[in-house]
């Protein structure tokens, strides 16, 4: 029975809500699938994780955090594609009335279902005699694609726009990228990260954590000059071997050093194997078991409308392999689709020349005559911008944006073409970006699940969840002996002690014999639990253990805090 | 000019858009009234604000955080009482059809408005010849309520169900209550926090980042046994001076310290006394100036439907007096609500008694000859959960909730009453809740507000952000002297050095006067400034400046990051 992984997800699973970890939401008003709470011990596990990756990517030293707002307006999600793209496939039963997942309903009948075009599942379905999975009946609506993306409305109802729970946080860093450059002085390269919810109107969401409706994302937005070669520096991992599964029409799978995958160029970009790499050591580092990490390539047909090339960190646990990070070169198609929705041209860089070059060119000049009583105040604003303007109207009248934001309409008697001859120092362009996309979510289900030990003791079942110390989301057990008044009063000095100092969490567990509450705190990952005895009153030493091999040692009381923010000392152990 | 309140409110805004701090969110598609961006400076600003909540109160050692979604269905929304009480009013012009908040078009003619009901708010606008603010007309429609959440369906249309974003973070922690009476072994009081995104759809905001339509809350629910005395220990302000302001009913303005308050009843519970002035420490650390401080009591019109008594903690700035913590006696309103909702008996807790008690009762029991047939393999768990029944049912046939969350109906031929003597040992109770309540974004906007202080240097305009060195979102500038290969590698040295270390960040900045630099560095509010010189690569010492004096000492640059995490050594300046 321990062996049947099926047996064991469920046991999992249910220590999960039973200890808090993660708990289906609005449990007592019937639920809702896709939606989870992070309980008592889960909030701050996941808070934990949430650091550890805003730290990790912090220590490059060109990537700032920042954090925008959820709702969307329509506006926003129509130049992304999202309005037109996000989408998935149902179908719905004739007789019932039921509504499914078209892809869902033909696995099993073809490898990857979720790339195939209405038609094709319809095929699929008719081919296979599938079944209504509610009534059984066979009979069914063409496939509809159904947009994935909650929608409300800002403000009133009269004078109210559409918006939707963003479905990426990444719309909002483009937004940014006018305060981003500003910020680093105007120099490329530099990243922004952000983390936050993101939302998805699953059809049938399963799978536990792996599809949610409202999900934990943390995302990197690296913005790039595509003519710089970029050059990284992978000798830190020349003795790693990464898995490697290309899309097939380029090769098999392999396992080779990420240095080497971007000089033969299996990865096509050094910005996007720096970033796989740098994924790797931040799943590592926060307990991901490296053998059950594989990175693979997308096909064509399953790329995302917005990306040229893009690599799937895969982690394999309880549900098989599942995408936990999607690391994407997305070129400059969000900048661009922004510039030409909204005529803004601020998401642009300079490229300085080496040499300023004499250029022949078109240029429109506003006529004074006509431009002066139409426009007034704005007059000079609208001279400006017609100078800047890159590219001439393909027709007239056409809008211009002003410097202020404002936009104005230019008609074609306002203005006259001129050749012009024009000492260029450099040009604006539009940056590429490399984006790795984390779902903290499903990497935090892995950490669990690669941390779940099952055993024996003493012919009882015994669990221990082995997580790194780095996010273990209680440091350390407080253990009075016995809940008499002077150990318990040692023990709740120690235990705020604790709590007081900064990213330190301790537990009070008062009752209970000393190996129960052992058990428990092994249950859920307790790198450390102290006791307190009758030789703690005199001399004031308390017994540290370490939960992954259950030694114990005596250490003074007033060391605690150093041990377990440094890690224990030398020869303690 | 300096001394005018709007323009220093205009300046202080502008720097902190154009210094990406915070920026309105959206702008390049036109923008939201209510949703702003915070930028590459405003992101960790608000993240280690964030951080410092939670730590302030992890540090009592009985409080725990957990994490709930965003998304909250229906039902859970008017049990709250949202659905129906979470309105502002609304009158719409009949000859425009513009649509304004009826509160906001009375201001002037009413202290408070927004406690006004509807026919009071329409005898107000036509008592003073309110005029559209649009088209000028006096011709409006009756005040309408306005519900203020933004709602969204779950699933597809045909299947989905009407949802909310969440108004407020509490419900959330309410809906986990079983999970923490579990996590803290069944005793109280505890506590869980929660952080994040809270929505509300205002008709028209305004106040910059004090009416939002998404906003970051901090909120905390308290949970006391209401039949316990509770004690707190005062003495830690017994010389601070606290600004009351209550409810004019019972009393003028006045100055004390907590503990007094207290025992003066001026604040009637304790605990709610307890976390008034543990707010006030909360916001005195994050750089909150004290004097501008003042706790008002809600009167008996403006308390929420859920509220017994409410304490505002007020922050001074360029708005006026504006509310940032709401600290509420939520007595059991919520846990009842949601229990008489549901029918859920999980939301209590359980009182021993001191000497057990023996009691004559009326208890329904299963007729063995109907409830098995009727049952079946349920029988005996209805038989369980009639045995539990508290309250015995006040008509036939009603609904029984069973253990495992079915629930079944009960017709009065399956049961028949009974007259028992019973040894009760002590009793199922719902707790009270104690709930401090911050608006993140309404704090860091006064932290700002008071940190931002204007000067002259030079005969130009200079502004230094005095930002307390816990929650600055930059730690230290690093600065090459001139951007030479040499100095210019040692400062980018030393910048990745710093960032790698946990908790801090630095900022490159390497080009322009180092006056110039200087300024930049103080208008965002970096404490700490580094020069690297040409000294600095014969010796390795560099030049640090304290951004509050301007003093410079040179120190190793080995030490630097020392001097940053615990703070410069005793006699360095």
């Amino acid at each position: 029975m321990m062996s049947d992984p099926q047996a064991r997800l469920e046991r999992l699973t249910s220590m999960l809500r039973r200890r808090g970890v993660i708990l289906p939401a609005f449990e007592i008003h019937g639920g809702v699938a896709g939606l989870f709470d992070f309980g008592p011990i889960g909030g701050r596990l996941r808070r934990r994780l949430n650091n550890a990756w805003l730290e990790h990517w912090a220590a490059q030293g060109d990537i700032v955090e920042i954090d925008s707002p959820t709702i969307t307006p329509e506006s926003v999600l129509i130049a992304s594609g999202h309005v037109g793209e996000f989408n998935d496939h149902m179908s719905e039963c004739n007789a019932c009335g039921g509504v499914f997942r078209s892809d869902h309903l033909v696995e099993g009948f073809h490898s990857n279902p979720d790339v195939l075009a209405p038609k094709d599942l319809d095929q699929l379905i008719s081919n296979n005699n599938v079944n209504c999975l509610t009534c059984g009946a066979m009979d069914w609506k063409d496939a509809q694609p159904m947009n994935l993306m909650f929608s409300t409305r800002i403000g009133t109802m009269k004078g109210g726009r559409t918006a939707y729970m963003r479905p990426e946080t990444a719309q909002g860093m483009f937004m940014q990228f006018p305060a981003l450059y500003r910020h680093f002085r105007n120099r490329l390269p530099f990243g922004a990260v952000q983390t936050g919810k993101g939302y998805r109107n699953e059809i049938s969401p399963r799978q536990g954590m792996i599809r949610l409706r409202e999900f934990n994302m943390a995302e990197l937005e690296y913005f790039i000059d595509p003519e710089v070669e970029s050059s990284h520096d992978f000798s830190k991992w020349v003795s790693s071997r990464f898995n490697f599964v290309p899309d097939p029409e380029f090769g098999e799978p392999l396992e080779m050093s990420p240095g080497e995958a971007s000089t033969q160029n299996i990865i096509r970009h050094p910005t996007v194997a720096w970033f796989m790499a740098r994924t790797w050591d931040f799943l590592v580092s926060v307990g991901i078991d490296p053998a059950k990490i594989r990175f693979r390539q997308h096909e064509g047909t399953e790329m995302a409308h917005y990306a040229s090339d893009c690599w799937d960190a895969e982690i394999h646990g309880s549900y098989g392999w599942i995408e936990c990070v999607g690391i994407a070169h997305r070129g400059c198609y969000d900048l661009a689709a922004h510039e030409s929705a909204t005529g803004d041209n601020n998401l642009r860089a300079w490229r300085p020349y080496d040499e300023p070059k004499i250029v022949d060119k078109t240029v429109l000049s506003g006529k004074g005559a006509v431009i002066g009583p139409s426009f007034r105040d704005q007059a000079s604003a609208v001279n400006e911008a017609l100078e800047l303007l890159i590219d001439m109207p393909s027709k007239f009248p056409f809008e211009l944006s002003l410097g202020n934001g404002d936009k104005v309409t230019i008609e074609s008697e306002m203005v006259e073409e001129k050749r012009i001859q024009s000492t260029e120092h450099g040009e604006w362009f539009l940056p590429h970006v490399v984006e790795p996309a984390f779902g903290i979510d499903r990497i935090l289900w892995h950490i669990l699940d690669h941390a779940y030990l099952e055993s024996e003791k003493g012919g009882e079942a015994y669990t221990v969840l082995r997580l790194s110390p780095s996010i273990a989301p209680i440091d350390v057990v407080i253990l009075p002996l016995m809940e008499k008044d002077e150990l318990a009063e040692m023990a709740h000095d120690i235990h705020r002690r604790i709590c007081s100092t900064k990213n330190l969490a301790s537990y009070y567990d008062g009752s209970g014999s000393i190996g129960r509450r052992y058990a428990r705190a092994d249950e859920v990952g307790v790198p450390w639990a102290v006791t307190i005895d009758h030789e703690s009153l005199q001399n004031g030493s308390v017994t540290i253990r370490r939960r992954d091999d259950g030694k114990q040692v005596r250490i003074q009381s007033d060391d605690l805090v150093d041990t377990l923010t440094i890690g224990p000392s030398a020869n303690l152990f």
